[in-house]
C-alpha cells in the first residue's frame, strides 16, 4: 500500500505521510474542512530513488483514490468543461522549508482553461492559474530555468505597461501562456503536455526526485536529517483563495508565536492564494479584520483554532483558504515559537491541564534559556533600526563604529568600545574581532567567518545586513533612506533580532540570569522568570547528571554556586601564575639550576595555597577538582617572533639587550612547531621536578587548613593529557607521596581523590588500564576533538569552518556541539571499559561540551556522573540534564546499548 | 606442586620453570654432569608476591627437596663437619641479566666453615667464602646498603697492603668476617642467622621479592616483559671452580657468536669461580687451552657441546665449573649471536637438516638484516680505537671533531663532513646534530638524548664513551693514555660497535646491500650474502603481506623496484613543489585573483605532469599510490620569525623592504600556532579551488600519456588527512570528473581507484562509512601516532622521549615500533569495520612502521594486503612478513580475534 486517503491516516504517521500528510489526514479525521486528496508514502519514494521506476502498482493506486477524489469534488482531473485541479506537494517527515518541489493547478491544459474559465465565471483566473502551472511544471518537472519564465513575464508587463502581474488581463495572459509553452519548446524540444494524468505522474516523480536536489541534500546534513527517509507527496483538490472578494486566504496562530499569550493572531489576505502571501504584492490585514469582512468563516475558524489547541495540546499554527465563502484548511503544525513564548505556553499549558510538568519540560531546550540570558536592549528606549542583518552570535553590543581591524585594536587599546564593521571578515580580522564589543558584516549569512568565529568567541555579531553600503575608503557606512554613518559615530546591534540601531541604547542585564544570580525572588518578576523557575525545579528533580562549573577563581566560584553548580569541575590553575606571579615563571623556566629552579616554585607555593584556600572556602562541602598546570612553559614567556624583532631593532640601534637576548635563547629552546602536541600537561609534570609537587603540596596544605579553621574542604587533584597509565601511575605516586606528608605534619586525615582527564584518543583507547589508577575520569572534550579530528580550534576554526559549514561536511562546529560519531564514540568506550574494571570510578566532562544542549543529552544516555562548563551555561546544563532524564530515562545507557 | 627436582623438568617448561630451571632439568635428563638440585616455580612467587607470604606446603616441599639434594651429595646443609652448601638464584621466563639476586654459599655458619676448611683442606677459601655468603646476604636478605662491605673491605686490604682480594689471607678474611657481621648488626639491629635452613628460606623470599625492584620493574616495561610472570628460584648444589689448579670455570659456545663459524670457542679461569671471570681481576685464556690443562674434562665437554648442540638444534652457551678434575655444567641456553652470525648459523643448520628452512627463518629477524646493511669501515683498513662506548645508532660515520652545534653548523655549511663531539647532547644541539655525520657523546646511554635523537634522525651515532674527557673551552678531547683529539682532527665512529677510531678508515659499503641492489651476484658472495638469500627466497615464498616502497622521485623509484617493491605505496608530491617551482607555489599562495591562482596552477601543471610519467615508466606494470598535497602552504614560505627580523632590520637601515613586507604580511595571515593540526590535506584540497583538481589532471594525463607510449601505468590517487567521509566524499567527486574528461579527451580507459589515507583517529572510528567512499584504506601510521598520544614527534621526540623510556613509560619509541594498544586498536578496528561494509576494501600501512620488524608482524596480524615503507627498509620488511607468516599463520588475524 503506498497511497493514503487523507482519512486513513493519522498525526502520528509522520515517518511515512510525512508531516504534512499526518495532520492533514489527522484534520480529516477530526472531520474538519480539509479538501480531498491522498498522500503517496515515503516508503513509495524510497523505491523510487532506490531503482529509478515507481513502486508496482503505485499507478493503480493513484488511479484509484483520484477516482475518490474526483467523486468527492463532483470533478474529473482536466474535463475541458469543469476540470478538477490539484496541487502536488512534497511533505517530509521533518519540515524542509522551500527546499522541496510544488506543482499547483495540475489538471489544466488548452481545453480545460476554458471550462475552468466558464465555470469560475472568470477567465482572466483561469488563464492565470494556467500560466502558473506551465512555469511550475517547466521548472520543476522539465528542468527550465525559471529565469526564462521571469524575462517573459517582464517583458508581457512592459508591453502592456503593467506595473505588477495582477495588471495583467485574459488576453495578455493568454498570449503569456503561448509565450511560456515557447519556451518549453525551444528549451527542451518538447510540448506542454496536454493529458492530465501525464501532468500529475510526471509531477509526483519530480517531487520525489526534488529530495536529491543540492540544496536539500545540503539542509539535510546541515539540520542532521537522514538521507534514507525520502519525502511524501500530497496530491490535493486545488481550493482558490482568489476568487473574489469573498475569497482569501490565511495564516493562523492559536497562542502569539512571539510572547505566548493567549488569544487570536494571524494574518488575512482577501482574495489571494497562499502564494501571493509569500510575494508580498499586497499588504495582509490582522486575522480579526475576518471577522467583518466573513463573520460565518471567522467563527468557524476559532472553533476549530480552539478544538485544534485542546487535540495537539500546543500552539498551532495553520494555514486556510476561504473559497467563495467557503473556509478550507490546508495545514496545520505545531507552531514554531520564540524562547520566552516556548517557556510561557508550556506552563500554561501545564495549568489548563492539557500537559504534565514532564512534558512542559520537552517543550523547552537548553538553547531556548540561553538566548534568554543574554543581555537586551532596554525594550523602553526609543530607537531607530536602520536595517536588519541575520542573528549571527546572540547579544547587545554598543560601541563606535570602525572599518578595519588595525583601528578596532588602536581604539579599543584606549578604552573605546568599538564596533568592526566589514564588508565581510577573513582571518586577518582575528585581532579586530577580538578587540571589538560587536561584529556588523553586510555580506554572509550565519556560517559565514564571522559568524563562525563571532559564535566561538561568545561575541555578538550581525551579519548579512545587505540594506548596508560600507565605503571603506570613506570610511562610511550608508543606509536605507540615505543614513549615514561615519567612522566613531555610536551604533547598537542587537545579535539575537538581527538588528541594527544608530545610536547608543541601553543595554540591560536579562532578568533571567538576575534570578539564576538569586537577585531577582521569581515571585517578584514577570510570568517569563516564573515559568523559567518552575521549570527549572522539574528539571531539578528529575536529572540524574550533577552539574559541576569550571571556575578558577573564587568569584567565579560563587557565581557558579548561585546559579546552582554543586562543585568545580574544573579549576585550572594556569590563570594563576599570571600577573604579578610570572616573574617567578619566568625564574622557574629560566633556571640554571636545581637551587635557582627551587627558589622559584618555593616563591610560588603560598600563592598557589593562597588561591586554593580561597576557592575551597566558596565551594566549601562541594567537590573541586584541581587540574595541575597543563599549559607548555612558553607560554608564560613572550612571543617568539615579537621578541626576535625587538632584539634585532635594539641592536640596529647599537644596543646591546643582554636581558632581552638571553629570553629570546630560552624561547627559543622551549619554542615548539605545535605547542598543542607539546611539552604540557603530565608530560611536563614529569619532566619539570618539582613542578607538580610544589602544586600537590599547595592544595593538600590548603585542604589542611581549611580543616583547621573548621570547614569541609572536597578537593580532588587531576592529571591532564595523560596518554598512557604508566604516566600516571608516576604522577600518582609522587602526589600521594606528598600528600601523605602533609597530612602527618598537620595531623589531619586528608581524603584527596587522584584522578586523571581522558582527553587523548590513547586515554579513553586505554581507559581499561587507566581506570585501576584513576578515581575518577574527566572528559577533556575540546582536547579529545582536537585529536580525533586532528585540528584545533585557534588554526581551523576561521581557515575553513565556515566553507565546511557551507559544505555541509559539518552541521554543527564539533567544538559546539560533541561529534558522537567519532568523539562520542571513544568516550563511550571509555565509559564502558572503565566501568567494567571499576564499577564505582566516577564520570565526568570538563571541556565546554558540558554546557551545550545536545552533548548533555548525550552525557547522560553514556552514565556519566556530571558535566561541568562555565558558570554561565550552568542553568542550561541543569536543565538539558532534567530533559535527557525525561527524554531518555533515567537508567543510564538504557536506549543506547 | 610447587618445586621441581631437576629430573622433574624439562626445557619447555619456562613458564612455570624459569628459562635457567628449565635448561638445567633438561641437561639433567639428558644424563649430563648438573650438580643436583631444584627449581621453586614461578607460581610459588606470583602467590608469595599476591599475598606475602610462601603459598602453604612450600616449606614442606623444600625440605623434602633439599633432602634428596643432602642424599645425592652425601652432605648435609650447614653441617659442621662436612657443610652441604647451596646457591639460591633467580630465573624468569625471559632472561633478566644481572637485574636480580643471587646468593651463594648458603649453608656455612661460625661452626661450618671450620668443616668447610678441612674438607676442602683450604682455610683460605672457606673464609672467604664465608665473607661473600654474608656480604650477599647482608645486601640481598637484610637489605644493607653494599657500599658498607665495600668500605670494610678496601679497609682491609689496606690494613693488610694488599693489592687484590686474593693477597688478603685466612686470618684476614677471618677479621673481615667479623666486621662484616658488625655492619649487620649495626645497619639492622639483627645477628647473621647461624641457622642454615634460616638463611635458605629467607634467600627464597628475597630472591621472590626482587622481582619486584625498581630496576627489574623497569627492566621489564623496556623489554615488554609482563609484570605478572614471577621468578623460578634455582637451589643448587654448590661446586667450586677455586679449589686449586685442577679446579677452574668456562665459558663455551657450539659455534662462534660473532661469525657463525663451526668450531669451539669460549674462555677458561683456571682455580677460580664465575663471578671471579665477571670481576675481571685475572685474564682468561682461550677454551682450547683447557685441552692442554685437563684433556680428559676438555673432552668430555667438546663431547656435552655436540649432544646440546644436536639437541636444541641451535648454538649453545654453556657455563661450566671444574672441581678438582671433575666437568659440572652449571648452565646451558640458546646463545646470543652477531646478525651475520645468526643469518649463517640459521642457513648451517638447515644444510646440517638439524632444522627446516621455515625455522631458519623464525631464527633471524629484520633487526639483524638492517644491521647488516649499513655500511661499515673498511675491514682491511688499519685502525686504532681509542674508545668504546654504546652503539647508540648504527652506521660508519667519518668527520672533524667539532665541540659545539654552531660549529657543526658552520663547518658543515662550507661542506666539511663533521662529527659533534659533546659530553651530553641536548635540545640546544639539534641543529648540530643534523649538520653532523656523526655524534659522540660521553654521558648517557642508550635511551639518552644523543641516542634517542640520532637514532629518529637515522643517524650515526656512539654514546657514553666514558674513557674520554672533553675539554670544551681548550677544544680538545683526550682519551685513555693521553690520546689528544684536537678541534679540526679527523675522528671515525662506528655505531654499530660502538668503537672511535682516530684518524679516516674507509667506509665500504655493505655486500648484502650490493646484493639487493642487484650489484653483487649471490653466487659470487660470501657465505652471508649467500645465507641472506637464501633465507629471502624462503620469506618471499611464504609471505602474504604484499610490501611496497615510499618513494617520490623516478630514482628512488628505480631503487625500490631494485630491493623488491611491487609497487609504490606513497609518492607524496610536495617534494615536488621545491625548487624553481617554489616560485609558482608562492604565486598560487599570494594571488589576490582566481585569474592570478589559475595561471599559477597551470604553470605547475606540466611539471607535474612530467613527475608522474617519470615515475609511472619507472615502476610499469606495478601500483602506484599518489597522495595529493599534504602540508600547509606557508610550509613553501619563509619562516615568520626569521622574515620578520629581516625586514625589522632592513628598515632600521631606513630601506624600504616591500616584497619582504609583502611577503611577511602573507606568511603572518598563513601562520599556524598548530600547523600539524592546521588547514593541510583534504582540508587545503576542498579550500583552495582548482590545487587537487590541477594534480588530478596531472596524474591522469600521465596515466593517458603512458598508455599511448604502450606502458602499462597503474596509479592510484590517494586523499590524504580525511577526518569524515563527507570531505573524501567532495574530493573524489571532483576527481572522478577530472580523471572521466581527462580518458574522455585522450580516447583511452583510465580505471584509477581513488583511496584515502586514514591518520586520523576519527577516520578509524567512522572507518564504516568512509568505506563506502574509498578504493583503498592506507594507514598513516606517523600521524596517526601522533593524533591518538597526541604529541608531534619533531616537538617531543628530543623534549621527553629520552626520560620516558628512561622511566620505563616507553619501551620504545612509538614512532619507531607500532603501539599497538592505542594506535594499533584503532588500526584493527578499521580494518574490521571497513571490511565488514566492503570485503574487497585493499588495506595498507604508509607510515615509517611499514618497514619496522615487530610492526610488520602486527599488520600481518590485522590482514592488510601491503606495507610500504622506505626502499632501504624494504628487504627488512619482506623478510618480516615471510617471518609473520610462519610465525603467526597464514589466516590474516587467524590467532587474533
Amino acid at each position: 500500500m503506498f497511497v493514503y486517503d487523507f482519512s486513513q491516516g493519522n498525526k502520528d504517521m509522520r515517518d511515512l505521510l510525512g508531516g504534512k500528510g499526518a495532520n492533514l489526514a489527522e484534520m480529516t479525521n477530526l472531520g474538519l474542512p480539509v479538501p480531498p486528496g491522498f498522500t503517496i508514502t515515503t516508503k513509495a519514494c524510497q523505491v523510487y530513488l532506490a531503482t529509478g521506476e515507481e513502486p508496482p502498482g503505485l499507478r493503480e493506486e493513484v488511479t484509484e483514490h483520484l477516482r475518490r477524489v474526483e467523486q468527492a469534488r463532483g470533478r474529473r482531473l482536466g474535463d475541458p468543461d469543469d476540470p478538477l485541479l490539484v496541487s502536488v506537494r512534497s511533505g517530509a517527515k521533518f519540515s524542509m522549508p522551500g527546499m522541496m518541489d510544488t506543482v499547483l493547478n495540475i489538471g489544466l491544459t488548452d481545453a480545460s482553461v476554458h471550462g475552468l474559465a466558464r465555470q469560475a465565471g472568470d477567465e482572466r483566473f483561469a488563464w492565470d492559474s494556467y500560466r502558473r502551472l506551465i512555469q511550475m511544471y517547466g521548472k520543476t518537472v522539465m528542468g527550465v530555468d525559471g529565469a526564462r519564465f521571469d524575462e517573459a513575464l517582464e517583458d508581457a508587463k512592459r508591453r502592456h505597461g503593467a506595473e505588477h502581474d495582477v495588471d495583467l488581463d485574459a488576453a495578455a495572459l493568454r498570449d503569456l501562456v503561448a509565450s511560456y509553452k515557447r519556451i518549453l519548446r525551444e528549451e527542451t524540444g518538447q510540448e506542454f503536455p496536454q493529458d492530465p494524468r501525464t501532468q500529475l505522474d510526471a509531477a509526483i516523480r519530480a517531487v520525489f526526485e526534488s529530495w536529491n536536489a543540492p540544496r536539500a541534500v545540503i539542509y539535510r546534513r546541515q539540520e542532521g536529517i537522514s538521507d534514507d527517509l525520502g519525502t511524501a507527496v500530497n496530491v490535493v483538490a486545488m481550493v482558490f483563495g482568489n476568487l473574489g472578494p469573498d475569497s482569501g486566504t490565511g495564516v493562523a496562530f492559536t497562542r502569539d508565536p512571539a510572547t505566548g499569550a493567549r488569544g487570536v493572531y494571524g494574518d488575512y489576505l482577501p482574495n489571494a492564494q497562499g502564494e501571493d502571501v509569500v510575494a508580498g504584492i499586497r499588504n495582509t490585514v490582522p486575522l480579526s479584520e475576518l471577522a467583518r469582512l466573513d463573520k460565518r468563516s471567522y467563527d468557524e475558524l476559532l472553533d476549530i483554532m480552539a478544538r485544534l489547541e485542546a487535540h495537539y495540546a500546543d500552539l498551532c499554527d495553520i494555514e486556510f483558504t476561504i473559497e467563495r465563502g467557503k473556509l478550507w484548511l490546508l495545514q496545520t503544525r505545531v507552531g514554531k515559537r520564540t524562547a520566552a513564548a516556548a517557556f510561557r505556553i508550556a506552563v500554561q499549558l501545564v495549568d489548563e491541564g492539557l500537559i504534565d510538568e514532564e512534558e512542559a519540560l520537552r517543550r523547552v531546550d537548553g538553547w531556548q534559556l540561553a538566548q534568554l540570558m543574554f543581555p537586551r536592549f532596554d525594550e523602553n528606549a526609543r530607537r531607530q533600526a536602520i536595517a536588519k542583518g541575520m542573528n549571527a552570535s546572540p547579544g547587545a553590543a554598543v560601541g563606535r563604529a570602525v572599518f578595519d581591524s588595525a583601528t578596532a585594536v588602536e581604539w579599543a587599546r584606549r578604552g573605546e568600545n568599538v564596533i568592526l564593521v566589514r564588508r565581510e571578515t577573513t582571518p586577518d580580522d582575528l585581532d579586530g574581532m577580538i578587540a571589538a564589543r560587536g561584529i556588523l558584516t553586510c555580506r554572509g549569512g550565519k556560517t559565514s567567518h564571522a559568524a563562525v568565529v563571532a559564535r566561538g568567541m561568545g561575541k555578538t555579531c550581525v551579519c548579512g545586513a545587505e540594506a548596508l553600503d560600507i565605503d571603506v575608503s570613506a570610511r562610511t557606512l550608508t543606509g536605507p533612506g540615505g543614513v549615514v554613518v561615519r567612522e566613531g559615530d555610536v551604533l547598537s546591534i542587537d545579535g539575537s533580532t538581527g538588528e541594527v540601531f544608530l545610536g547608543q541604547i541601553p543595554v540591560v542585564d536579562s532578568p533571567v540570569v538576575q534570578y539564576f544570580e538569586g537577585t531577582l525572588d521569581p515571585a517578584s518578576g514577570d510570568d517569563l522568570v516564573r515559568a523559567v523557575d518552575r521549570l527549572m525545579k522539574v528539571a531539578d528533580a528529575r536529572r540524574r547528571l550533577g552539574v559541576r562549573a569550571n571556575a578558577d577563581t573564587p568569584a567565579d566560584a560563587e557565581r557558579a554556586r548561585a546559579m546552582g553548580a554543586t562543585g568545580i569541575g574544573l579549576c585550572r590553575t594556569e590563570h594563576m601564575f599570571l600577573g604579578e606571579r610570572r616573574r617567578h615563571v619566568e625564574r622557574l623556566i629560566l633556571a640554571e639550576s636545581d637551587t635557582e629552579r627551587e627558589a622559584a616554585l618555593e616563591a610560588l607555593l603560598p600563592a598557589q595555597r593562597r588561591d586554593f584556600i580561597e576557592i575551597l572556602a566558596a565551594m566549601d562541602g562541594l567537590p573541586v577538582t584541581v587540574r595541575l598546570l597543563d599549559p607548555p612553559l612558553h607560554e608564560f614567556l613572550p612571543d617568539l617572533t615579537d621578541l626576535a624583532v625587538r632584539v634585532a631593532e635594539a641592536r640596529a640601534r647599537g644596543e646591546e639587550a643582554a636581558e632581552d637576548a638571553r629570553l629570546l635563547s630560552a624561547v627559543r629552546r622551549l619554542h615548539e612547531q605545535n605547542p598543542m602536541l607539546g611539552l604540557r600537561g603530565v608530560r611536563l609534570g614529569l619532566v619539570v621536578p618539582g613542578l607538580y609537587a610544589m602544586q600537590v603540596r599547595a592544595i593538600a596544605e590548603a585542604a589542611a587548613q581549611r580543616i583547621a579553621e573548621g570547614g569541609e574542604p572536597k578537593v580532588e587533584i587531576m592529571i591532564p593529557l595523560v596518554g598512557s597509565v604508566e604516566e600516571l601511575e608516576r604522577a600518582r605516586e609522587e602526589a600521594t607521596a606528598v600528600v601523605a606528608e602533609v597530612a602527618a605534619r598537620a595531623g589531619v586525615d586528608l581524603a584527596i581523590p587522584i584522578g586523571t582527564m581522558i582527553e587523548l584518543p590513547r586515554a579513553a583507547l586505554t581507559a581499561a588500564r587507566i581506570a585501576r589508577s584513576a578515581d575518577f575520569f574527566s572528559f577533556g572534550t575540546n582536547d579529545l576533538t582536537q585529536t580525533v579530528w586532528g585540528f584545533s580550534r585557534d588554526d581551523v576554526e576561521a581557515a575553513f569552518f565556515p566553507a565546511y559549514l557551507d559544505m555541509g561536511i559539518f552541521a554543527v562546529s564539533p567544538f559546539e556541539t560533541l561529534d558522537v560519531e567519532g568523539v562520542g564514540r571513544l568516550i563511550r568506550l571509555a565509559c564502558e571499559e572503565g566501568r567494567a574494571v571499576r564499577p564505582d570510578l566516577k564520570l565526568g566532562v570538563c571541556g565546554e561540551h558540558g554546557g551545550d544542549p545536545e552533548s548533555v543529552r548525550f552525557f547522560h544516555q553514556v552514565g556519566l556522573d556530571y558535566v561541568s562548563c562555565s558558570p554561565f551555561r550552568v542553568p542550561i546544563a541543569r536543565l538539558e540534564a532534567g530533559r535527557a532524564a525525561v527524554l531518555h530515562g533515567d537508567d543510564p545507557g538504557s536506549d543506547s546499548r
